[in-house]
Order: C-alpha cells, then sequence, then structure tokens
C-alpha cells in the first residue's frame, strides 16, 4: 500500500502542475486488483499539503480505514473499478475545457489527429441524472451512468467520458496514465472548442485516419515511441 | 486590529497570485463585528508594496485614521456590511470573465456542478445605475443596487453579484473566504462563457442537482472535505 | 541622456514582463522636450539582451547617431511627438487583443467602467493606409493617419489608438506611463472582445457613468490613489 | 554531426519553452547538406530527458543508427528536404492555434501586418489524405501533399503549411529559424482566430501593405534588423 499511496499523491499533485484544477477540485485513486484495495485522495484537502500517508485506502464496499474521509466521489471510482477489470487508476477533474462540453451536454467531436492518437473515436457525454439518481447513491449512480454511456466501447479505447453538466472522467492501467490522459483531454476539448468556432460543424475524420492514428501509438502494430 | 490587517493585507495579496486583478484593480476589506470597524486596502497602492501596516481602518460612517487614504470603493463595502450582518469580508476585483459578463449585462447561469457547488442559483447582475445614483453617493449606491438586486436570496449562498458595465464584488465570513469565492466565480464565470460558445442557451441544470451539490457542501448534512 | 535612456530600456523590458510582445515586436521611445532629443529601441533586438547604452537617440528629422539602427517605427514615434507636445513616452505593441480589434477593423466600444477608468469614450481604429501613403514615407504616414483619426479628442484622453490591420500605439507623460497604458488597452481589448461573444452589440455605457470613473482618476477633482 | 545534434536538440527544447507542445508532440530537424544526413528528435521521448546525444540521424532514404528509433514523422521531413534545397530545419508541432485551423480545414488569411511580416500570402491548408495515401506511406504522404498544397510558392516566403485535421509544419534555413517561425506561426493563427470572432470575414489586407511589411524584413531591401 505504501508504494501505491506514493503513486497516488504524486499523481494527484500532477493535477495542479497541469493546471487542471482549481483549489481541491479534482482527485485521483489508483486499485491494488490483487487485494481489491483503492487508494483515493481525501477529500477537500488542498494540494499543496498532500502527503502520501493522506491518501485513503477504501474497500470495494467503500468502507475506509480513518482518520481522514475519503474523496466525495469514492462511489463512482469504485462503480468504474467494479465493471472494467482493465483500470488501474481514475482521475476526476473539472478542467476548464472539458467541463465546457459537459455543460453544454455535447460530446466531444474527432476533428484531428491528436484525437485520434488517443481516443477511438469521440468522447462521449452522459445523458443528465434524474432526480432519484441524484436524491440517493448519487456517486455511484454517476458512475453507472458513465457505464451505460460508453456501452461497448472498450474502456481503454475511450479513456475518458464527460458527465452532463459536471465534468470529466478519465482513466489508464494505472494512475499516472489516467492523469496523461486528463491532461490530453482537456487539450483535446480545447482544440475542439476552438475548431467549432472557426466552423459551426467542422468535418470529423474519415475512419481510415482514425484508425491509422490510434493503431501507430496503441497495439501490436504500433511505431511510435521507443517501445 | 494588528491581526485583522494582517488578515486583510494577505488577502489583498491573493488577488494578484490568482489572477485576479491587473495593477492595483481590486480591493478586499474585513469587518471587526464587535467595535464595527472596517479595514480596507488604500487607493491605488501597487500590490507589491502592500504591507500590514497600509490597511486603512474605517468606521461605519465613513471616516478614517490616516495617512492613507482607503479605496475608492469603501462606501459600497460599508452599505454591504450593514446590510448583511452575517458578512465578514468582501472582494471587489475587475476579474476578466465576471467583468465580460457585467458588460454583457447578464447574470452567470446555472450551467453546472461547479457552480452549484459554490452559489444556489444563478449569479445576478444589477441593473444600470440611474444619472442620480452615479452623481450623487456613487460607490454607496453601488452597494445599495446590489443589495436591491439580491432582493430575499441569503448572501451566504449567493456570494457574488456582478454590477452592470463594471464588475463583480464578492463575499464569505472573513477575508480569506470572499477572495476564495472570487477565484470560483471567476473560474465559473469563465466556464459559463465557454459553453455559450458551444450552444447558444444551454440549459440549466435541474432543481435536484442544485440542491444536492450545495448541501453536499453546505449546511448540517454536508459531506465533502474533513468537516 | 543617460538617465531618459535608462528609463525607456526600463519601460521596454516590462512589454515582455506584461506580455505583451512576442519576440522583437513592439518598440517604446520616449522625449527630453528641452534638446527635442527622441530615445527609442534599436530595431530587431532581442529583449533580454537589451542594456540601456543600446538605446538610439534620435533628432526630430530622424537623423541618429550610430552605431544602432533606431526602431523601423521612429518616424511614427516622430510625427505623434512634433503634434502633440503633452506627449513625454510612446509605445507600439502588437499585443493580441487590441491587435485582434485592428486586424478587424473596429474601434474598441466603452462597455464598461475598466475602459472610462483610462481612456475616455471608444478607442478608435485608423481607416487603411492607402498605396501610395505605403510606398513612401510609411511610418510617418502611419502617424500622420493616427493623427487624423484622433481628429480634435486631447490625447491624454485617449492614450491610444489602433491602426487598422497593424496594431496599437499608445503614449502617456513618460515612457513608464504609455507602457501602463498599453497594458491597460490590452486587458480593455480582451475585456470588450470577450463580452462581444455574449452579445453582439453590447450597450455602451452612459455618458455620466463615463465622466464620473474618468474624473474620478484624472483631474481635479481625482480621488482615487493617495494623490 | 555533434554540433548539429546539439543545435537540433536545442531547438527541440525551445518548443516547451514557448508553449509549442504538450507532453511528446513534436519534433525539430535540421539536415547537413554536405553529407545529406538529417538530424532528428527521436520519437515518444520527453522533452525534459532530451540529451544532444539521443538526437537520431537519419540516411535520406531513411535509414537510422541505432539505438533510439527517430520520430515517427521522420518520412515527412525527408520528403521536404528532398523538394526543398533551400530548407535547413523543420518543426512540426500540434500547437493549439494553427491545429484549430487544421481541424476546420481552413488556410489562415492574411489579416494584418504581423502575418505579413513573416508569411508572404495566406498559410495554405493541404486537402485531407486519401486512404490509400494513410494505409501506405502515410508519413511521406503527408510530405507530399504538403508540396502539393505550396505548389509553386517559393517555401521560404511561406514558411508553413498546415495539414488539414492534423497540425503545422514549419520549416526555416536551420532548427533554430524553423522552431522561430513556428512561434510566429502560432500567435499569426491565434490573432486570425480572434479577429474572425469580431467579424466573420475581414478583409484581407491589400496587396501594397503585404509587399511592403515582407520587403521590410526580407531581401536586399530590408530595412527592419540591425542587418
Amino acid at each position: 500500500m505504501t508504494q501505491l499511496k506514493q503513486q497516488v499523491c504524486e499523481a494527484n499533485l500532477q493535477l495542479p502542475a497541469h493546471q487542471l484544477v482549481t483549489f481541491s477540485w479534482g482527485n485521483v485513486s489508483a486499485i491494488d486488483r490483487q487485494s481489491g484495495l483503492m487508494v483515493i485522495k481525501p477529500s477537500g484537502v488542498a494540494y499543496e499539503k498532500l502527503r502520501p500517508e493522506d491518501m485513503v485506502v477504501v474497500e470495494p464496499d467503500g468502507y475506509y480505514h480513518g482518520p481522514l474521509r475519503p474523496s466525495s466521489d469514492t462511489a463512482t471510482h469504485l462503480a468504474l473499478y467494479r465493471q472494467y477489470p482493465e483500470l488501474g487508476g481514475i482521475v476526476h477533474t473539472h478542467s476548464t475545457y472539458a467541463t465546457a462540453w459537459a455543460q453544454a451536454m455535447r460530446p466531444v467531436p474527432v476533428l484531428g489527429t491528436t484525437h485520434a492518437d488517443y481516443f477511438y473515436g469521440e468522447i462521449p457525454c452522459t445523458r443528465q441524472l434524474k432526480a432519484e439518481e441524484v436524491s440517493h447513491d448519487y456517486e455511484r449512480n454517476t458512475g453507472e451512468v458513465i457505464i451505460h454511456t460508453l456501452q461497448d466501447r472498450p474502456p481503454m479505447q475511450v479513456p475518458a467520458v464527460i458527465v452532463a453538466q459536471h465534468g470529466p472522467f478519465c482513466w489508464g492501467s494505472d494512475a499516472a496514465e489516467a492523469v496523461h490522459n486528463a491532461v490530453v483531454l482537456e487539450e483535446v476539448a480545447r482544440l475542439a472548442w476552438l475548431s467549432c468556432q472557426l466552423k459551426p460543424q467542422p468535418e470529423v475524420i474519415p475512419p481510415y485516419l482514425q484508425d491509422k492514428h490510434f493503431k501507430r501509438k496503441h497495439g501490436k502494430h504500433a511505431y511510435y515511441g521507443q517501445g
């Protein structure tokens, strides 16, 4: 757990370093798949004071060992880990451009290769949560709606979903990769926002360009990087 | 007073640190409710030169003890403290996005949970001041128009109002919380501005989502943070 | 001249410090009214290498003493000093938002008190220069067109003009004040740009609010600052 | 080669310094025209870890000497060097505003003198690549499409092309000048983007103003700088 707490703490500190958060708005978790234990940021603690030992260990049912309370979004993280065994880390932020799309309740269209390098297809936006989903088990229901939105798309090919009128959740094979994807999402959301001001409905890229770029970076035929 | 001057000085220095001000455009005050004395930034002094001992003590009627003159917006602060006993600190800035809404004379609509976490309902924009309100007691009248705009809404549930064709006033239980709310206002104003470029009239959030988020952070059922 | 060179060098270094310039795009001058000599930044020299002794002394007719060549915009500065005896310093930049208005060939409307505090009325945009004005004495003609644009408005009440399809020229009583006004112009241009995205033609402020704010800061009835 | 590797490494490090890249998205190369060897950034290596000795030497046919693999865009660089003997350095980025235009598949119009100082005429955008151009020799075909887009325009008068739905390629007489042009392109793309929000189709500058500004900085009649 010590190592995982260290990783989760470092990943949380990357959020302000990449200007993805204001004050304490955001949280990163990681899971130890062997024990099933999740490590997550404590709720409402300022990033500048965050230490590895402050990270909170949470059991799959949400039970946690004090003294600090885990992030208020804990149940969303747990729901996603439960559904997708390939997830090792999850990030939630209110990063500016991704949240702007969430507030407009529009998915982020694939307008270029920057997007295609990391996301296979559009970044979906959930439907609004219903009154009863908000009043009971709100955070778990947020996770369920994300899962419903992804449908059959593999989560590692769409490592982010934006929650309507709220903000993005992102993931990866570990906490660091999840944060990496959160940074990419924000830049992709910004690029798409800017393009939409130059042309109301820009053309999405053709499927062969999507394939080429995503596969240049992912899978066994990848030739980007030093792999 | 020494401690309050220290707090007000530190709160003022948070304005440039959070990029809410250009040059000396902005001011923070706090009030000592026992003595009724207000402490406020001196007028037109550069932030980099601001020291706790430069803060100006002002009596409820506006009388101050030299040598420095208090902020030219002093009478606005006094009017708000007089009306709302729950206020402990007030901030005025020309922060960019909040001022853009003020210049367009539009209230900031509740488009997402970032807004709902801090503000219960839209952030209102005042009507324009009339010629006679500007020519006599302009700064006091600015306070009166803010009060008129808030109507019966509790000021701690709407900790900011934007003054038409001018800029925002924010408040809190003390100077630090007022500045915190000024930072949030600017980010919320920016998010709403961005969303409105993606969709001309984005849907406001449903009342149950507003309730959930505001109450998750405020009041006796709050479960955000380490409370 | 040593002191003026020092002031002009320092004022030039404020341009990158306030993020008003990319590379060497921009220049500040000041004039010694007794001798009639102008001191200006050398042409195309990087800010990080600029030293007071590099500043170039230029005579009213444009003659300069080696070894460095003065800014290519020298004749524009000279034309403005010749016309307006109250000018002590001049700045030219391609600062982003002011240049965006220049490229759209629109004046910056008075949408709020931030603008009114520094500029009495809209910030005008020149007409386009004609072919013959560009082919002969281009830089001097740029100055003439600025003068023509100002008409009878006092230059110290409108301390900036934006040149169509080019960028802003700003001025003040000395080099430091001219740079101060260039920073204000950029923020005012940004605020107006943002407001125009929320409402296509925002209402300009009423004359009584313009008067109040400008006179709160300027003239014998000013009560802003420590006077 | 040691000196060229040093130059290419330094030029690559200028990309994050000028905020033109996120993570490792971008690459700079230079060519030694005598030997025909190109030096380029290794693929997917983080800028903070980049050392001169990591630069990869590539032969004109794409053959390289290990241990690191060259940038995945190597074949695009080689195609451009092959076609244009005057090129000494090439840069590829996904810089934000230039990429926004690429995603909207619009050329950047000449709206002001900032543009005219560096680019003679609009900055063209390529057509989309076809399926067969993407599936075989994608990166070489990207170079071919850039060449096709430039037509007969001299590449040193148009030192950048934006690739549709992808991003910009820029060049210069060496690696440092190519990066300089990439910084200028981003600012010019931003200015044009901003202007287009103030006026849907801003007027392009007249030919005589384009000529004046480009020739003030380039060719034997240049009088900008200390030349």
